[in-house]
């Protein structure tokens, strides 16, 4: 069995076991002095192996750079979030594909300008050159290419890579999860748009993350701005990539670097700054109007006016952002004021011409999409979990077989067997004669709810004791009624 | 946004687009020939630079060698068969974690043999080594040895990699899911040994793949049955490795691989061949009797007698495989008689030395722990959905909103809103005015199935249609009853 947990046996270690038992055996059976001398030879060449191959002692116990196991405790609140998010993916009807962890490198060469260089690059060990995936939205733009698909409203909840500077504590990781909704094909203007949207919030609203707001931007808008402050042409990229790092960086640091850095006039970078500061304001923008008008009546449409959370609609070709007011970063803020933080939770916008050059033929799909930055949101949730101190159980166990005396392993192995095929999740002791107080205090640490005890006399009567962990009354049940018994206790606790 | 999908535009054809802009409107304003020359120098060096980048006329649309995409339908059977094995796992009291899908290299190095060489390696691009995981077995012990973690019941699922030779059609992959239940923890001999079995038992049931056989076997047996068949001791392990080829070769190949490759005698390899044959048949070694006697009666206990499916139950320190017999390759059968299949589809064992090869101080915790290769199970069902024609949801969407008429989209919206925040799974049409007939068609293709119909006089009236789409009934509900109308409809159909 190449997938067998056993193949993984320290094989080193047999092999030295098993050649020094044939130096063993040789030497009791006074075998021929040369051959025992050949068969230490190959066992010396063996531990010498063990030796220089890097030993327990000196090993460096950790994950990669970047990276985090996730232990019990935090897979039960990844399980419940990405519950949440992908009820709402498929209450909005989605679909859902997966792709390779890797794509062939030339795929997603030019996706992603300088970013590039946060690709993880495997090793060339013959073969295709491969390169991990640095998001879902350009496998998902293969995919469609590939498979000729025209149309499509999917979600993908998977992990991608990126070299960056991780910030662990902050949510910032090599290896994170992104969940992304995107829809595909070639329909009116905004609708889809509206929906993604629609999505943010619900998604937002049901994590219960407190009181967000939802950014809708525009490239175009942008380059409008600072035409008005008077940028030149051949600086709006550049400026672009300072305001974008608003979100992490002071205001001040930002206007330095355009100034210092990118020599742009001081009287500009103020205009800019006073822009910057009209947060959550409409910046009107007469021939985007149509846009804007259609935008906002589909979202208005799609939100009671209570929950609608847009601060700011601009135009079509939108960007998104979902943003924790809790946990907002206000660039306007001087140094000091309040620290840097982790607000922005989603993100997404249009990409309509990402699949066309995939396609052989150029052919446009056009896409828009949202991706939640849900490791943020795990952050956040687990920081909570510990600050409440709430006990959140790792494992669904309903039932823990007891034996109050020893020697009834059997008889504990036969419960066990029949509360499993009635499909009550139930554990045992794993060992022959464990103490009744041991076994009690794992079902209350566990907060397994009940215990099913057996003894001896309760053999020979044919019932078990039910006993309830929390309230530690026990009752008398007749063994053929144990199932339903145990079944109406689990109902009534529900 | 990092996390953005509006990252991922196509940057280098925007760059060329701004340029293509600025030089256009130099040459509008009349602007200095100098300037000019140096903007257009700048756009077909990007133009240059785009010519370079491998594009889509070229390009390779491909999963790299060994993977695939999952689609829709995929999924949809991967979900199923993943709550199964889900459920059993949480029914036995099972935590889950999660790792990197990546290494420390030297993590892994040792631990496979000459299986090593089919380890995915990363790109040294500074910093760490790292390689790809290759099970989750190696990865779980790092993590108990690293957290000092000294007992754990706990289920992985997981994809990992191995450079293997691919063979898509029979279920092996580069890339490929293992599910992974293991129980670590020094606790009484057999008694968590035998749950793995149960657990193998339970779920191999539960997906009906048809009959199965669990072997339970050990590497001493093995030895003790090399011996007397007089195979040299220093030729076990290498026959050793020949055997295990017998799950996918034929007998009279490994015989043969035996006498001329490993130069045993061909007496030898005939006895092997008659112990080969002898399956499902119990080798009786005294020394291990009491082994034997307390796992066959641990297991008898868990299993009822009609489901008990061990064939050979012999000692400690076990090894387990699953087999499905409609599947099954049999060795002992000559070349054409039948085709070589992939009946295996779980294995696993005990791998006591494994965590104390991480722990600093060599301490040891026990484990043991089966494995599911879900891949095949995965290929034997979809193989079944297309066999049987049946018919595979791959959306859960209950209503779908249509309109009548044209002008009706925002109404449409509206109603979606309020069928979303009851928690309905619902959609429509992403077109302003889309036709009836359209609709009408996507929801018996989509299997939709409830619609709500608006036209003028519903809106004028306050009430919809609501038609279902198997009977092609339709009746009217008053618009404030269409919730709970159709909650009970769904209810009904359920």
């Amino acid at each position: 069995m190449a997938e067998s947990g056993a193949d993984v046996k320290p094989k080193l270690q047999d092999e030295i076991r098993a050649q020094g038992e044939i130096v063993r055996k040789l030497k009791a059976e006074n075998g021929d002095a040369e051959k025992i001398k050949e068969e230490v030879d190959k066992l010396l060449a063996l531990k010498k192996l063990k030796e220089d191959a890097p030993s327990s002692k000196n090993f460096v116990l950790k994950c990669p750079k970047g990276t985090k196991d996730y232990t019990p405790l935090q897979m039960a609140i990844r399980e419940s979030v990405f519950n949440t998010i992908i009820t709402c993916f498929k209450r909005h009807g989605a679909e859902t594909i997966d792709t390779p962890v890797f794509e062939l490198k030339e795929t997603l060469t030019g996706k992603y300008g300088e970013d590039s260089k946060l690709i993880y690059d495997l090793k060339d060990q013959g073969g295709e050159l491969l390169s991990l995936r640095y998001d879902l939205t350009v496998p998902f733009a293969r995919y469609l290419a590939m498979n000729k698909v025209m149309n499509i409203k999917r979600y993908h909840i998977a992990k991608v890579y990126r070299r960056d500077n991780p910030a662990m504590t902050r949510g910032r990781f090599r290896e994170f999860y992104q969940c992304d909704f995107d829809i595909a094909g070639q329909y009116d203007p905004m609708i889809p748009d509206a929906e993604c949207i629609k999505i943010v919030t619900e998604i937002l609203s049901k994590l219960e993350l407190g009181d967000f707001v939802i950014k809708v931007n525009h490239r175009k808008l942008l380059d409008g701005m600072f035409a008005a402050c008077g940028v030149p042409d051949d600086k709006f990229r550049t400026i672009c990539s300072s305001v974008d790092k608003l979100d992490k960086t002071f205001w001040e640091d930002v206007r330095t670097e355009m100034i210092e850095e990118k020599k742009l006039d001081p009287e500009a970078a103020d205009k800019i700054g006073k822009y910057v500061k009209l947060q959550g304001k409409t910046v009107n923008s007469a021939c985007y109007h149509t846009y804007t008008t259609n935008f906002a009546s589909y979202y208005t449409e799609l939100s009671t006016r209570e929950s609608s959370k847009v601060s700011r609609v601009l135009l079509y070709r939108v960007i998104y952002e979902g943003v924790l007011k809790g946990f907002t970063h206000d660039p306007s803020k001087k140094k000091g004021e309040e620290t840097v933080s982790v607000g922005s939770v989603a993100g997404g916008g249009r990409y309509d011409g990402l699949v066309g050059m995939f396609d052989p033929k150029g052919r446009k799909v056009p896409c828009v999409g949202v991706s939640i930055g849900i490791e943020r949101v795990f952050a956040i949730m687990e920081a909570r979990a510990i600050a409440a101190k709430s006990k959140i159980r790792t494992t669904e166990t309903e039932v823990y077989v007891v034996s109050a005396q020893k020697g009834l392993l059997e008889e504990r192995l036969k419960l066990c067997r029949e509360l499993w095929d009635a499909n009550i999740k139930t554990e045992q002791a794993y060992k022959a004669n464990p103490k009744p107080l041991t076994q009690f205090q794992y079902c209350e640490t566990a907060g397994i709810p009940l215990a099913v005890i057996i003894g001896q006399s309760e053999i020979e009567n044919q019932f078990v004791k039910l006993r309830n962990t929390v309230t530690r009354e026990e009752k008398n049940v007749p063994r053929d009624q144990m199932i339903a018994e145990i079944k109406s206790e689990l109902e009534k606790m529900a």
